[in-house]
């Protein structure tokens, strides 16, 4: 058996070594258009910032480990330009030389990743715009930082865009952001991405939304970036971090089913159209776990996995490749956003039925020192409560929710299985009533008719005369830092005896801080004959749409 | 409808709340034998160390907020006496005045704890010994420390006893642990306790293992500890953290059944044998989610859940408490211990079937700076894959990975399913192969028969004429920082060339580090025919077993 990978990163180191694990005897070809093969490329925006101080650490694993070890054959600074899928050849140059040769295979794997898109911008190719994707331009990022540049302006305010700004800021750097999308990290919900603008601006970053680069001219003193909204940005430095494309023009060329958005199509075994022909990583289109439907994911994860798994099928293994979920994170300064399964907007976009909830817990008991707030959001099936998606932000402990609602996901659990979840306490970890339980216990409650709640935003966008009676059941100190206007306030602890103040002709909205005293007003009030309604997550929740 | 409710912390003070939410009208009366209702009874040895500075910190919720906020009649210093089932009343008794009177019910709920076991051992009672269970206790033993206490000998060190002995070392007492068993933190298998140990000698704590308290005399310098082995401890404090007891008196007096544990039986909806009295929180009886015996689980996050669902059942809810999988987390010093699910040792006892695996991985990435290592010990049903327990110990990450891993023991996932669970990654937080995923991997492929594995302790305990060629396939310079005796060194780099060095006529054992080295070379030496097996979790594992 002889195996030919294109593609040295995760997902093609992943099946080279899954391929010699499983046999000793296969002849295994690694071809890589670098000279590295399997850097960690999320890392490469801290080699900028010196958060990674030492270039080497980024080599997870040098091409003399992978031949000694794995005994691979592994070709780097090699380019594949074409495949003959009749002969079972791949067309391959040595870029240090110029040789071109035929390479045979039995079973070929394509892994040949995304490419960071470069826009057809006037000026794009000006000396000082770059990408970020690999070893060679974090170099020259680098290079450019460490000769001192004053101003960086980085279009596009996606996972890379923003942890390249906050390295940007640790060098000192002044940083402006530009991204089209009226929010930053646009695979999550836009409320859920207020704190993360708001920590920008805190750390001296311009974040300007709803813009884009027109064109990039020369000047004295570097580049001057001129904006849709004609403002004209002066940088030493720009980075392009406005999405990826599969690198599909390989498979394409040779015949292969392309998806709509430039994947490589994949069956659940990842074969392309061509059976001995595999491909994974972030070339192939992939199906999203929760909605069904077909989706790019450019992750490290999956790409291993699927690297993996292409490699067992080839030596006669059964495999099925899940699909995915799309688990992603992202540390901006001092705050963590991460997001798995369905957003909202991808449920809107999918057209299917959902409810939401927001909760704002601490990451461990409120009595031990050192509590951290995060904001968690999670989305689930009106129906069944199947949960969907979860979203969080926050400071300690995003990860782990995260991370346990990501497993929820998989396992197919609802809210319901939530509100049991038996997780770690002890007061430096988590409560007693974890988030994670929290969650459940509001989305159940949901669902079972305990509490209904007005989202926030639909408030907001009622016409004033349609709007409910609004009630503030905080304490006086809470309500004069700030309300909903409109607003009247009665603290929850006086609500049972000041009950006639309020209306019985008209439906009455609460809110408290974070949803609790407003669950707990809306039960009493249900109770006494009122028309209520909970507004979900209260004051933070709507200060969460007020935006940044 | 009337609820009385006996007991006002955890389970208690949930089951109370949550009927006011369910019930405007109801009568609910919640009966405390203490002064505090609902204290932070997980943080009481934060005060004693100080790390929780302020006392009110641990009064989670006062009785006057549960009066006003959710129109409780809490009656604090009240003692249930005794319970007559067919008048369907109470006898209490007021602790300030004496008083006594019947109070009636609807449905009762006993919450009423478990209480520190007190050995009857000669001199237990003199002063400067104590136990820990609520703010009072916490008081007696803080004013001894503060009064300046040079010596503490803390007996047992289950999850209390080493959270108060970090708190004593924080104020700088030397300080003794003894325990009966031969390890600490008894939960968790015995090598999984190794770190802790460490961790506790390295702190200068004297952790003396196998030995109990056999008498406690009075000495001018205070009290002498006498121990079994014919030790003798001076010390100012002693500390009983020896287990608990239901508080089941007051049910085993009204005729309801009693398991033999002495907790008190509950059916899966927590009524006991008199379907209008409930139970829950650590005076019950609990089913082992897993091993589906039952069981005494004291611990918080339980005891919740059980107060608020048994207050569903009483509001006409259907409900049903899925039992318990002990899921627990301890911080001791810099390390974190945790378990969810089975352990090894209760699986044998269960006489049920189950495989093993360890691994060693880091928190995160390892090229980001901060990695933290942990030992992860997956249990699995050797037929199907399913998850049934976990244990880890080690730096950051702990926490999270058993979260997840809990969750997945709920759902029923298996080792399987591990391998394909999508976590977060960014270098700060995981890798692109979780330690969640790596141990699916080393499972599912153990199981699959990808690589046979030798337990190190059943390696340890073969005669020497009965153990395997001993294979050590790590780099020279970590075989020379120390081996398994008898092993001989050829680095996996290597191994490939030097196969006419191993003997064909006999088992061979290999092992590496952390058992990914060992498992490659398990993998090449299966497939050029030799009879291999990998020593799983390498010498790290070794070392754990060979203990503190």
């Amino acid at each position: 058996m002889k195996v030919l990978i294109i593609g040295g990163v995760a997902g093609g180191a992943s099946a080279a070594t899954r391929a010699r694990r499983l046999s000793e005897d296969a002849e295994i070809v690694l071809i890589e258009r670098g000279p590295d093969a399997s850097f960690a490329n999320c890392g490469l925006p801290y080699y900028v910032g010196g958060e990674i101080a030492k270039r080497e650490k980024l080599l997870v694993v040098t091409p003399e480990r992978m031949r000694e070890r794995f005994n691979l054959d592994v070709r780097v600074r090699t380019l594949a330009e074409s495949i003959d899928r009749t002969r079972k050849t791949v067309r391959l140059r040595d870029l240090s030389t110029g040789h071109e040769y035929d390479e045979t295979y039995d079973k070929l794997i394509l892994s040949p990743g995304a490419a960071p898109l470069r826009p057809p911008i006037s000026g794009v190719d000006l000396s000082g715009i770059h990408t970020l994707r690999n070893l060679q331009d974090v170099d020259r990022i680098k290079e450019r930082v460490d000769r001192g540049t004053q101003h960086v302006v980085v279009i596009g305010a996606g996972f890379i865009g923003l942890e390249l700004v906050e390295n940007f800021v640790r060098r000192g750097i002044s940083t402006t952001v530009v991204e089209l999308q009226n929010q930053v990290l646009p695979p999550l919900d836009r409320e859920m991405t207020t704190p993360i603008a708001q920590q920008l601006a805190a750390k001296g970053v311009t974040l300007l939304l709803g813009d884009s680069a027109e064109a990039f001219e020369q000047s004295p003193e570097g580049i001057v970036v001129r904006l849709k909204s004609g403002r004209a940005l002066p940088a030493q430095l720009v980075i392009l971090g406005v999405g990826v494309r599969p690198e599909s023009k390989l498979a394409a060329d040779a015949g292969l089913e392309i998806g709509p958005r430039g994947g490589i199509r994949v069956n659940q075994q990842l074969q392309t159209a061509d059976p001995d022909i595999y491909a994974v990583g972030d070339a192939i289109e992939v199906t999203d776990f929760v909605l069904g439907n077909a989706t790019q994911v450019p992750l490290a994860g999956p790409a291993n996995r699927q690297g993996r798994l292409a490699a067992d099928h080839i030596f006669g293994r059964e495999i099925r490749f899940r699909g995915t979920q799309g688990t992603a994170i992202v540390r901006v300064f001092e705050l963590t956003a991460a997001t798995t399964g369905a957003s909202e907007k991808s449920l809107q976009r999918a057209g299917q039925a959902f409810r939401k909830v927001y909760i704002h817990p601490a990451n461990h008991a409120g009595y031990f020192p050192g509590a951290q707030q995060m904001t968690l959001k999670l989305l689930f099936a009106p129906d069944t409560g199947r949960v969907l998606g979860a979203q969080a932000v926050g400071g300690e402990g995003v990860d782990k929710r995260i991370d346990v609602l990501a497993v929820a996901i998989q396992a197919g659990m609802t809210v319901y299985d939530l509100e049991e979840s038996e997780l770690a306490y002890a007061p430096q970890y988590g409560s007693a009533k974890d988030p994670v339980n929290m969650a459940g216990f509001v989305a159940a409650g949901l669902l079972r008719g305990d509490h209904p709640q007005l989202d926030v935003e639909k408030f907001l966008a009622l016409p004033d005369d349609q709007r409910p009676f609004l009630l503030d059941v905080r304490t006086s100190e809470e309500y004069a830092r700030g309300y909903i206007p409109g607003a009247i306030n009665i603290p929850i602890d006086e609500l049972r005896g000041r009950l006639r103040e309020l209306p019985r002709d008209r439906e009455v909205a609460v809110y408290c801080q974070v949803g609790q005293r407003g669950y707990l007003a809306t039960r009493v009030l249900l109770q006494h004959g009122f028309a209520v309604a909970n507004i979900g997550g209260g004051y933070k929740t709507y200060q969460l749409f007020q935006g940044a």
